[in-house]
């Protein structure tokens, strides 16, 4: 995709691939119209666009709460293009990620204490797309990484440390971050029994960090197939969930069970794995489970049953670095934009190993 | 009811009142018999035995486990009345405290780790009545506090600090534990926001030991009527479920919710109460809630979904000491063991304030 930039008076045009409205979701090229930066904001050419599961649910409107045009990318590398004249953390040049948000009131309790995902201002959190700008005289949605640019706040940025390879570490600015942040506030330490339920874009992470944590790590999967992949991430176990006879042996094995499945399952059969005090907590799922949980199972040994998205800027910092000192990387394959409704597609049937990642100078 | 014994060969009959099966329900007195008691373990002449709702979930089989006859009870306060040739922790005339378990494995990991209620022997932990006994060989099941006379080994009892007035103490033995593991455990602390929800037995008692463990308690209940009395407990606030615009109002407000409704519910309103990162259990119910968990309310904050039974021995000897040191009694009504039919009923309809105890020697 060019990196076409057209600066109006107020505003600037740029190239995305969106969605138009909720009955045509194949993503179409499209100019996208952004308010012109403020002085605490940069413009960053999108290099690598990584393609997260949530992109589909937003296009589809499968949350019933998409603003149409709908150019979705939350997990983007970019170089800086244009900064505001109060940018002072980075320079036009600088190579920098965005991830799920890219602005936030920063001044209530939640933003002050590095937890901007649940920014408690007027509009919440700045979504990197389909976001409120933080302004509230902006009628403007935000548009994300599937585009030539992007806007973010200097705060928002993250720095790329130079030992990762930039072509693959786009998903851990949302991948990375999802996973990084219920293992850490969950307690997951040394010599833990965890396992990783779903074993895609955000599991694959999951697998990769909580060994590097010092955890003992089960994959649970569907797919026997997915086995060597993923022993080969770094998981010591893999159990499949189709094999109730092993799952019955695995029972209270897990201090942590960290699920990615992005649908509606029942929970209930993976409660009964967890260890007495232990803890489950749903990632992928945005929306009800399939069945009531089952209290019984879960009070009979003081278990918790949590959920969790991203994480905040620090945090979100934290896991970049993280990997880049554990040598963890996304297991990523390289599409160009034009593939993108393609990719869509498999990431539906679960036919990508393990996150395609959109290189935007294809 | 007198308190007769009669030992035979290897066993021993004493009166109890209980239910002869599924379809006769209504406890009647009947001779119950037990296995002599071992080297460390005590006859126990129940002088005060506390009614809970588990009891009547037992009675009628609502959790499809009851073994009959069944002669429930698990808050006893009673005196040694005989003590094995082992037992050097008590001794015969000591006034004690049975809970919700007798006797447990003591050997597993989590025995050793005062967690006996997740006893991983053979047979669990030897539930007080509605159990089997610690010995595999014996087939006999265990009968609770509605008799004159019950068994325990030594290490199961519960001392009663002197301050305590023994006819209101009982329900500490389950009541009160159940609540204040979980306080305990997920960590309320000084100055946090804890809500509790339904105020009966268990509410009772967990807006009176959250308030002395420091936090801010307000009550949630449907009945109005109940206000006053529950500020007397030292409930700060008092919330009306059925108020959505209170309900509303109190989003994100808690740090911890404890919930003690004893029958299916559903539990989405009160997620949206739980503040970033908060968690809420649910110690009442013994089943599926009444509609899915949905996930995204969950995940958008980080909350924690719990759920707790009962606590340990050495917990329940720590709630006892530390009514006693903070002057908490539960509220009871005195009843004769002939009023249980009618305060069975009293309990089911939300009745009593708060709790029934039975005087055995009425």
């Amino acid at each position: 995709m060019k990196a076409d930039i057209h600066y109006k008076e107020s505003t600037f045009t740029v190239k995305g691939y969106g969605a138009k409205d909720e009955n045509n979701t194949t993503l179409k090229e499209m100019d996208v119209e952004r308010p012109m930066i403020k002085e605490d904001e940069v413009i960053i050419e999108t290099l690598y666009s990584g393609v997260c599961h949530s992109d589909i649910h937003q296009v589809h409107n499968d949350w019933e709460n998409t603003r149409y045009p709908c150019v979705p990318g939350h997990e983007v590398i970019g170089k800086i293009v244009n900064a505001g004249s109060k940018v002072t953390k980075f320079k036009e040049g600088d190579i920098v990620g965005v991830g799920c948000m890219i602005d936030s009131c920063q001044a209530c309790p939640q933003c002050k204490n590095d937890q901007e995902q649940f920014c408690t201002g007027p509009h919440g959190p700045t979504m990197t797309y389909n976001g409120y700008f933080a302004d509230p005289e902006s009628d403007f949605n935000t548009y994300g990484g599937y585009a030539s640019h992007l806007v973010s706040n200097q705060d928002f940025l993250i720095k790329i440390p130079d030992t990762l390879d930039i072509k693959a570490a786009a998903p851990i600015l949302c991948a990375g971050v999802t996973t990084y942040s219920p293992l850490k506030h969950w307690g997951v330490k040394k010599g833990d029994q965890v396992a990783v339920v779903g074993i895609g874009g955000l599991g694959h992470m999951g697998v990769q960090l909580a060994k590097a944590m010092g955890a003992k790590v089960t994959a649970i999967t569907t797919e026997k197939s997915k086995t060597d992949d993923v022993k080969a991430l770094g998981a010591d176990h893999v159990l499949l969930s189709t094999d109730d006879k092993a799952m019955e042996e695995h029972a209270m094995k897990f201090d942590f069970i960290l699920i990615t499945i992005p649908s509606a399952f029942d929970v209930n059969p993976y409660i009964s794995l967890i260890a007495p005090r232990g803890s489950l907590v749903t990632v992928g799922l945005l929306g009800a489970y399939e069945s009531p949980t089952n209290n019984m199972e879960v009070a009979k040994y003081a278990r918790s049953i949590g959920g969790s998205i991203i994480g905040g800027i620090k945090e979100t910092q934290d896991v970049m670095n993280f990997c880049a000192k554990h040598g963890i990387l996304p297991e990523v394959e390289m599409i160009g934009i034009e593939q993108i409704n393609d990719a869509f597609q498999k990431v539906k049937e679960e036919d990508v190993r393990f996150r395609y990642v959109i290189d935007m100078k294809s």
